[in-house]
């Protein structure tokens, strides 16, 4: 036991501290450079070294954790640690040898390297899988901070049984299939029919072992394989559908078929003319008394079905969304069950066009498709019908509220944040970060060697407040699920849609707010890689093209904020009533202060401070554009004309509003973790830089009314470059103790072992064009160069 | 001649304006859907018309045009332009009826629509190709110029002969090797293969035509085909460096074989582990008396070559980048040129070894590639010489200064700005704006039908103030250009190098600030198209992916701010000791304003009161990292303590006198323009909107010192969205201006005709995905779904 906690120390911590306690052994073993620790200012000859031989990151790895020392982040007073350090030591000298041996047999030194570190993560692995399978179900949070506690500045050893490896991950990581060492080198065709072929595989998979639908292990699958896997809108959205809207008999019928793949479903809402704004949608689903059929069309080019998932190529059913016509009346957007391939050779059955719609920003193992519908039949059973039905002889009955259908778009809003917008910022800044300490650029001190790139503090002012955002957004995540599990409770107990105002406000704003903030982030993470960030071996842009997707879908960013807004000036009427308000906007009933209270730097390290900064902002902000709207209604503008020309400033206030939420549930998380005081120091600072960046950001908001002065911002702008030189020092800690494994990563840059500069060689070397025969010199080329051949 | 200036006017209107004048005629010819202009509020069934027969986006574009008539962007009081509208309508009835009876024959009611326009469009072309050849060489600004004189709102008739289209722009189109149709569906191998295809073609092309190597004609081919040919570091770099850098000799031998493509080079600088602090490239190249021979290393993985374009896949000689060494003593970084591609067969020659470094975020059709050279030996007169040398004995020369090196850096730095960098915007711009009028989503008003997107304020804040951006950077990248000839000339004729240091931070800062805020604002562009701005086909992506690379290379954006606030803290210390200074930094000795002096609205509408703004925006963090530098070091901080530290405070300073900078060069040249009052106003009003969007995004640096006030500010507010409003009116015709042929932009949402979801429907249709045989079915989910057979 007390073996593996400290196996998971260092595998928290990563290859970049473990070199701290084995570096002497390890310099003792490598072919040092002559000019290591000479006067590096002094530009002389060098030896002329193979220039795969040489590994001077590693050695510069080893500087950053003697650093690190140095600082008093390591093992000082911890013997026991110490104990296990000297037996880990010698054990990894022993290996080092045996492998440094069997090295000479091997291609390269960079591959003898690889082998090594990926040898001694093997092991670590299997060891950790025997001792701590059951808390690989711990929720993602749990976990990350179960890894601070052990990579923090202050950790010290502590009783856990934890561990993050599993049996599913090594299922998934010893299978052919799941493989995705290729990835980047694929082709859309390509990329779609690996991820059917992982899809279909990996269902089978989980009949075999048993494997629940969202159990623990599925959960691990999918982080794995990084939602490289076909049919997620099958499984998210046509099942989730078919399970909230059906009958109790379309849900027996459909489901099973489903779950098991013998039907594949896709969620054809979208259209080419119509996107967030539902009530434009034109598809029609009419119905006939005489064949008891509704009859679908899409009636205009502007409503052809567009972007649905696995459309293009995959699915033979889809849920349309469609204009219910019954009884020569439109009662509204409804739900259909629409069978659109046939089962026996796949063609698109008739009356329906189907296809892919081409390449993407990015998911380009996702077949989006379009679909028409001309005069396409289904039985009146088809419609979805829990809450509405339509009888035989063509009458509308409705049951419960309008805004049921509404109710899957906010809980997958809900669950998108988590499952697809923030790991993407967490990877993102693992990989930066990690780089940031292998990469060094000109020399910050003459007379050094050139100095690793994170000790700029423009590099550690681009990177950490990302760091923590991650977390900021992470426990946001978690409170807004809370919320949500709270509110399906309600309905599916009492029928009681009350908290949905609420919540759609919230997960609206929410939503725009986290895809905003971790799309840009993630894009800094990337530029701050430079060039190497710019290929797709980082990882990196691919992280950014496929999370931007977020600000449009599930709810177009700019949209949802004014979703909030109007939510927002509803409950300020009620504030001017005396009504009561839900509890996100209870502070807009509260007074406020008119004048910030720090006085020096320290105290914008106090919460309450930031705090209710951030609420005079909101409530500002929020009042601002209620005064404006009402001046203007109350000048005769008419209402439409009004809110269109608030809307800018509508807007600004739903992010305001939103932005305080996410700091005062950073707060209230990170106090609720005094009893654990190595954690809560860590993730003040997190929270305190979160807040901080966020004021300097925002600057004119704050000093608009004189809420506070530029003296005070400068105490911001000082505080916050005080923290910067604070997380640097356990930047790389914080983001190993995410524990993303390098398959999932999937970045030559940002592995586990920091060989940037030998993995992103070894990789280009795999590039398909350099197996390719050249064409273009075979046919272009060739002809020119032999005209140069007598002249040179 | 009036007939081209009228018909420049249409075509420089585009067809989203031409519409107006024909409108009724239009409508009498087309299918009117029965729901048209009726009470649009209630939804009722609706004729299930063929989906590709109803023609609406047509019908709006028409009310589009309605619209700006009655605002009176339109016609009136041109009595000669009414007379050829008129004209103009007898013609075009007549041959859409002529189309009309094709229409019959053909596939689709789409490609009937597509045909018509592009036969107009083709016709408008072959007669303005009639008359105005001798325009098309005018630089960039001036056909902005020109167009924009036709579109503004006060356009009236004026004598020019103003084309755009030239013979070399027909020559390119009508020339399949050119067609760039299918760019979005092809692989990286594919793309590089047709760029190579299309580099050599347009060679041949020249020399049969005789076009001049930068020659107008060159210009266009290059506008055209939008960059996606092959050899630009070739064209660019390569044959560049050789020319600054090479003795006459040097250039006699090595420029024309490569002019020719007898031989393909590559400019190779970059490094695994070095981009852009050139003093710790790696690379050696040490002088070896007996073989009198320079032998070259790249000694560490971290010094393999990396990046340079057309290396990986085509270059058979490179100018390589290596700190030389001669009688045992480093003499700094030359470049010399090296072979490292057999002309026989294209292998490898010893000691190298090539490759392609794989797939990147954008640029597949360009060969990046990564060179690793073991003891390489090239004859001494291949060290690129014209500033220094090395003799037989090994002796080094040094002709000139040092600095000459960086020269053709920053001259490239120059002209990526223009190039490269603008156009992605501009093009982004037309794209969303147009795409922006044919698109509607929700009801602005209710009974109306759903709005154009760009009539909401949110849009209108998203879109338009790039527009403005586009012109304040096409103003300063030509004074920054017209400062760069009088550098070169200076150096050329006079070997003075005095100038340089102000243009290498003014070109270091700029580029910076303009690859910053091109980037941002081609991506608020993409994503202000929703789902559509996604789709590749849209053609937004890709200008993203491309031009946010340019805020690395060439200079890391961060590392060009601190080059600029380096050179503004030397100011700083002139001014000090009463010296004088440069003048686009004179404005730091002069006296300050403290408060802004706006009382009203309309005041700041004045670009004194802006620009004045923006000038103590600029002294003041210029000054203010000036006296933190200062006290660090007078506290007794070493140098670079305090420099990393006040780092983050000195790249804001930097951008801070960027953006004063570039407001005051829009405004210089708007005044410049005040003897033409049409362009005059449409201009001011964008230098108005810029300007104020500027304060807006940087409000705290504004209100921090109380040089404005919160209610300053409120009126900035105001001001900038009644700038919105009327900018709006004029978007579709000022983004016209910009006059890029289809084929260029190659967008299915930002065509001419506006026929933004069918030409969606009908690109996507041919997509590869969909003719090719579908395996992923055929191997993985044929036996899933044949088990449902039964059971539905």
């Amino acid at each position: 036991m007390r073996n593996c906690l400290l196996q998971t120390y260092f595998l928290g911590a990563s290859m970049y501290s473990e070199r701290h306690s084995n570096s002497s052994e390890i310099r003792s073993l490598m072919a040092e450079p002559d000019y290591f620790d000479d006067n590096p200012e002094l530009i002389k000859p060098k030896k002329l070294l193979n220039p795969v031989k040489a590994s001077r990151s590693h050695q510069e790895l080893h500087r950053e954790l003697l650093m690190n020392q140095k600082r008093g982040v390591g093992s000082e007073n911890k013997p026991e640690l110490q104990r296990v350090l000297e037996y880990r030591r010698r054990e990894q000298l022993i290996r080092q040898r045996k492998d440094e041996e069997e090295a000479q047999k091997m291609k390269s030194p960079f591959e003898v390297e690889l082998l090594k570190r990926q040898q001694r993560l093997e092991e670590l692995e299997r060891e950790q899988e025997r001792d701590g399978e059951e808390q690989e179900n711990a929720p993602e949070f749990v976990k990350v901070k179960e890894n601070l506690r052990r990579t923090s500045t202050c950790s010290t050893e502590k009783k856990a049984g934890y561990c993050q490896f599993s049996v599913a991950k090594h299922i998934i990581n010893s299978d052919d299939v799941f493989n995705q060492e290729n990835l980047y080198f694929l082709t859309q065709t390509e990329r779609y029919e690996v991820a059917v072929k992982r899809a279909v595989h990996l269902r089978l998979k989980m009949k075999e072992l048993g494997w629940a639908d969202n159990g623990p292990e599925m959960q691990v699958a999918n982080r794995v394989l990084g939602g490289n896997v076909a049919f997620s809108v099958h499984n998210g959205v046509f099942i989730l559908t078919i399970t909230e809207l059906g009958t109790d008999a379309q849900i027996a019928k459909w489901v099973p078929l489903a779950q098991d793949y013998q039907i594949i479903g896709t969620y054809a809402q979208t259209e080419l003319g119509h996107g967030t704004y539902l009530r434009g949608l034109e598809t029609t689903a009419s119905f006939d008394t005489s064949s008891q059929d509704f009859i679908l069309n899409t009636p205009e080019p502007s409503s052809i079905k567009w972007w649905p998932g696995d459309l293009g190529r995959s699915a033979n059913h889809a849920v349309v969304l469609a204009q219910l016509y019954t009884q020569g009346m439109c009662q509204g957007m409804h739900a259909f069950i629409v069978q659109i391939r046939s089962l026996v050779d796949h063609s698109a059955l008739p009356g329906v066009t189907i296809g892919d719609i081409g390449p993407k920003m990015a998911f380009e193992h996702v077949d989006n498709g379009y679909l028409m519908l001309q005069n396409v039949h289904i039985p009146r059973e088809n419609m979805l019908s829990r809450y509405s039905e339509v009888t035989s002889d063509g009458s509308y009955i409705k049951q419960g509220s309008n805004r049921i259908n509404y109710i899957s778009m906010v809980f997958t809003r809900v669950r998108i944040i988590s499952v697809e917008i923030m790991p993407a910022l967490s990877k993102a800044c693992v990989i930066a970060i990690r780089y940031s300490v292998v990469r060094r650029q000109s020399k910050l001190k003459p007379g050094e060697m050139e100095a690793k790139i994170l000790d700029y503090q423009t590099q550690q002012q681009k990177l950490l407040p990302q760091l923590a955002t991650t977390f900021a957004f992470h426990f946001m995540a978690s409170s807004l699920e809370t919320f949500c599990n709270q509110v399906k409770v309600q309905i599916k107990t009492e029928g009681d849609v009350l908290l949905l105002p609420e919540l759609h406000a919230l997960s609206a704003g929410l939503k725009a707010l986290i895809s905003e903030a971790c799309s840009a982030g993630v894009e800094v993470c990337r530029r701050a890689c430079g060039g190497h960030g710019y290929s797709m071996l980082s990882g990196l842009p691919s992280l950014y093209t496929r999370v931007v997707a977020s600000c449009t879908y599930e709810g177009e960013n700019t949209v949802m904020q004014l979703q909030t807004a109007r939510f927002l000036m509803k409950c300020l009427t009620r504030v001017d009533c005396g009504q009561p308000l839900a509890q996100s906007v209870s502070y807009l009933s509260e007074p406020i202060t008119l004048h910030c209270s720090a006085k020096e730097k320290s105290d914008f390290l106090k919460p309450f401070v930031y705090v209710e900064s951030y609420k005079q902002r909101a409530c500002r902000l929020i009042k601002d554009a209620g005064i404006k709207l009402q001046s203007l209604l109350q000048s005769g503008v008419e209402q439409y004309v009004a809110w269109n020309s608030t809307s800018v400033q509508l807007a600004k206030a739903a992010v305001a509003h939103c932005h305080y939420v996410v700091v005062k549930n950073f707060v209230e998380t990170m106090e609720g973790l005094k009893f654990e005081p190595e954690i809560h120091q860590v993730i003040k600072m997190l929270c305190d830089l979160y807040a901080l960046t966020g004021i300097l950001d925002n600057a004119g908001d704050f000093l608009y009314d004189g809420f506070m002065t530029g003296k005070q911002l400068d105490l911001v702008t000082a505080c916050q470059l005080d923290l910067l030189a604070v997380v640097r020092k356990n930047a790389v800690s914080i983001t190993d103790a995410f524990d993303y494994p390098d398959e999932q990563l999937n970045s030559a840059i940002g592995n586990y072992d920091g060989y940037a500069y030998q993995r992103l060689f070894q990789w280009a070397q795999k590039a398909p064009t350099n197996a390719k025969v050249n064409l273009a010199y075979e046919k272009y080329l060739k002809p020119r160069f032999q005209l140069a051949q007598s002249k040179l």
